[in-house]
């Protein structure tokens, strides 16, 4: 599923293809890497020529800036082609994808560069659109686990997909990135746990107001 | 009640108290002030010393460095005497956190130093310590909340009441410091709903392992 992209380009940032398409990814390469390394913003654009090979001139001239680079990289990293899991049931599906953030957590060297990220946006406001782009995307994705359920009528009608995703992820990062205590499979079952409960309770059908409900399709 | 200090001082933290406790708390006010400002790591010691009207040298023997003024201006933010809500029922209660926090961040002169100390933890292990031990202590007093919903029965027994209100924050911070999302008051509902239908449901009973239900109190 290709990444929205409804941001106006700024200068320096157009996204070239073909030979260009390779040293965009050298660049994001050598972008993660650095984060991983370094942090932001420690990462300077010395760095990134450095490790990918492309002349610092031509880093500016494309990308702007530091913010620039980390931006693009974050906009690569969400062109990938990641698919939530499809178990057969929400239960499991919700499982899945708490377990799958708390794997990706556990091994310092993966978390390494999305932890990056998550920090780059309190001191960028261009990594923070990103990011948003970035998750705003990815959980448009995840989605696709409480329609199939809502079609196998496992939730009831109305559940609102979007916030029943949030849900599960949401104790993990905060524990990732606000409270910074520690991940384990228990702590992923409980996300799912809490999540599925509230959907069958039909906690995530938004309470009708005036003259919304039983009416109509606008 | 007060914060739990179980790290071990390290050179120039020690805590003074009398006149050194005006030094302390005009340090903090620099320090909250400069992040709110700068944001970290750009807040500097230059800064500090400039606007609490303590010298420089001072601030270095005392708190060792920039890493020191902020883990203690968070150590300082934690004694404060705030207690979680306390509207006569669970669903009041969870609602009441819920909005608080939406609140408490809607403004942005009273959201920047909160955010700017979520943010210096991806750039400092003692910030992060620091940030662990304030939302540690913060999170037990919430705890409250669930304490009195137990004692009138509208939480089932063996509820966790740390997970509970972890529950309801969640959703919030994941949208203020990851997803940079929007918050308001629906989203503060639709967090309280969630944990509330989940802990209806004894999602945050713990799953009985062999041995340990209908055991005991041990």
């Amino acid at each position: 599923m290709p990444i929205e992209r409804d941001q106006t380009p700024v200068p320096g940032s157009r996204r070239p293809g073909g030979r260009t398409a390779r040293t965009r990814a050298a660049v994001r390469d050598a972008v993660l890497t650095g984060l991983a390394e370094h942090g932001y913003p420690a990462l300077t654009v010395e760095y990134v020529a450095e490790h990918s090979g492309v002349h610092k001139t031509t880093l500016y001239r494309r990308w702007g800036s530091l913010e620039g680079l980390v931006a693009d990289a974050l906009d690569l990293a969400g062109e990938d082609t990641w698919t939530p899991p499809d178990t057969g049931s929400l239960d499991g599906d919700l499982r899945a994808l708490a377990h799958e953030v708390v794997d990706s957590f556990a091994d310092p060297a993966a978390a390494a560069a999305p932890t990056a990220f998550v920090g780059a946006a309190f001191q960028s406001e261009r990594a923070a659109g990103a990011l948003r782009a970035f998750y705003a995307e990815r959980f448009t994705r995840c989605e696709a686990v409480v329609e199939r359920a809502l079609a196998r009528g496992e939730a009831p009608e109305g559940t609102d997909p979007g916030a029943v995703v949030r849900a599960v992820s949401a104790p993990l990062f905060l524990r990732l990135f606000v409270t910074r205590e520690p991940l384990d499979g228990a702590t992923a079952d409980q996300a799912a746990r809490t999540a599925l409960a509230a959907v069958r309770a039909g906690a995530f059908v938004a309470p009708s107001t005036p003259g919304q409900e039983h009416a109509d399709g606008t």
